[in-house]
């Protein structure tokens, strides 16, 4: 049985507790939950359908930061889901780092650790023999790194484009379909909580840079950082440069893209009929290949599909533990 | 090292052959070339590079049954690729079934086979604890059988649908945005060499029909057959039709689908900014699933790039009988 500590109980980690509660994973018992303000901790497992929101409500809530649960006498799994920070990494740098030298399995969504110490977290890993998987920092749901680990074996990854952010996507479409400026169709992405009410991250770019970045030194195994990336944000898309693309059959969208070894975030001409065209909040990943050639994935790039990826990184640390325990 | 026969030396065979010879795989030892006149055999691995063309040819050629090599005692894994027959599954079915009750493990992308007899091949595969893998029997190079194995853990596939054959897919494509009657595509496809001379298999959707069994039997576990699939060619699709559709944002494209249960396989409408709507000789496959909620895979689903899902299948193979042997 692996022990599970959920650290950061947000929208991710409530999805992700739900989910375990309505279908149990055999073999991972959640022991602990925590937030900026403390933890719940219970060495038989928490029962979770009894869990009341905030966790601080429930009787057992221990004041203190969840660092303490960080050894192998209380968790097997760190599940890291706090809040991004791409200029610092923090907490979830520490956290990470903690566990891995605690040779706790980690699984994370967090993008911050994996685009600013993922050469230190992954040696560490390698040292202590322990998994560390992070699936759900790029692409929300679709499973990209395990498809390239597991499913393109025996095949050389050339290059890497992508639609990587789903409000710039959403924003896109909006100036395509109906005309709208940039600005309103930010606006109406605020309204309806697409957008955040800081939406620079996105509209900047930074955010598919981000994620551009994590691919490049995972997936390439290049050892770039953000001043490498040529960025283009979309704020000075115009509605007239949308028509006169869709006049060609073409429109235009926030292409982030690895192609001989140059990252870049710009927004970019693309045919309306290509495989990578997607429109919405949808996110889509092109990859091109040595024997495969071209494979496209498209899905929901954000929200609570992104709980798929946390559960199969999950399922790779049971396997692989299992073997451990078979063999 | 795993020595390995190519059973089925025709294009698929070559091309395997060819990527072999430029990159080989550490592990691996082509020991047989066979086709069905008889066979070329090296105990020590063949010498890829001096292979002529046919293999008739070249000095050692035995004549006779390649069957006679499938024994532990000759090689450890059978690379079946011998033509598709989908109303006896033979010779595949016979060559794979002795090969897995001799403790050989297989790889193919035959679909016979896999149509015919996927029930008893995995029995005989569990039995025997030897692999059985076919990812190259659907979507050509798109490791969709794999993904769902590997990359879907933790979620429940709940329909299926997809693009699965090339030669109708360019058809309707053609008849699209070129305005073409159905006649005068094929007749087009069979010039560029895209369809067969004799076209019934693919026009008639049972190719489509036989990829979508394979999908149902294989990744939903029903046990369906042939005429349990609703089939409807696209032998009757008219300009007129794409036409009106083209009119509301539509086209028209063959769909195989698994939804409830149900397998159809029939020209449908389907609007063309939809992730499942493309073009040319391309292939799609869309998952809904509970967690993910949808993902479209898009890709080559013939040709070389079928390559792709033979080298994974055989890392698969590889890795396995590593970690037996490592643990």
């Amino acid at each position: 049985m692996i022990r599970a500590l959920i650290l950061g109980y947000g929208f991710l980690g409530k999805a992700l507790a739900k989910r375990l509660l309505n279908r149990p994973v055999e073999e991972l018992k959640i022991v602990g939950l925590a937030n900026s303000k403390g933890y719940l901790y219970k060495r038989d497992g928490l029962q979770l359908e009894k869990i009341k929101e905030p966790l601080e409500d429930n009787e057992g809530f221990e004041k203190g930061r969840a660092t303490e649960l960080l050894t192998k006498e209380y968790i097997d799994l760190l599940i890291e889901l706090t809040p991004t920070n791409i200029s610092t990494g923090e907490p979830g740098i520490t956290h990470i780092r903690t566990a891995l030298k605690e040779e706790i399995d980690v699984v994370t969504a967090n993008k911050g650790p994996v685009l600013l110490a993922l050469k230190e977290l992954k040696r560490i890993a390698d040292e202590k023999n322990v998994i560390f998987k992070y699936e759900g920092t790029v692409g929300g749901g679709i499973p990209i790194f395990s498809l390239v680990n597991k499913c393109l074996q025996g095949d050389d990854i050339i290059s890497i484009r992508g639609i990587l952010n789903g409000t710039t996507n959403y924003i896109l479409t909006r100036m395509h379909f109906e005309g709208l400026t940039f600005e309103l169709a930010l606006r109406e992405a605020i309204m309806l909580g697409i957008a955040e009410r800081n939406p620079t991250l996105d509209v900047e770019g930074i955010d598919t840079a981000v994620k551009i970045l994590i691919l490049a030194n995972s997936i390439m195994n290049l050892n770039k950082n953000l001043s490498d990336v040529k960025i283009v944000g979309v704020t000075k898309v115009t509605p007239e440069a949308i028509s006169a693309a869709k006049d060609n059959g073409m429109t235009i969208k926030l292409i982030g893209s690895i192609e001989d070894g140059e990252l870049s975030v710009e927004p970019r001409l693309i045919r309306l009929n290509h495989p990578l065209c997607v429109h919405g909040t949808l996110n889509a990943i092109n990859i091109k290949s040595n024997v495969l050639k071209t494979l496209t994935l498209i899905g929901e790039g954000a929200g609570e599909s992104t709980v798929a990826s946390l559960l199969n990184d999950i399922y790779d640390v049971i396997k692989e533990r299992h073997s451990k325990i078979k063999f």
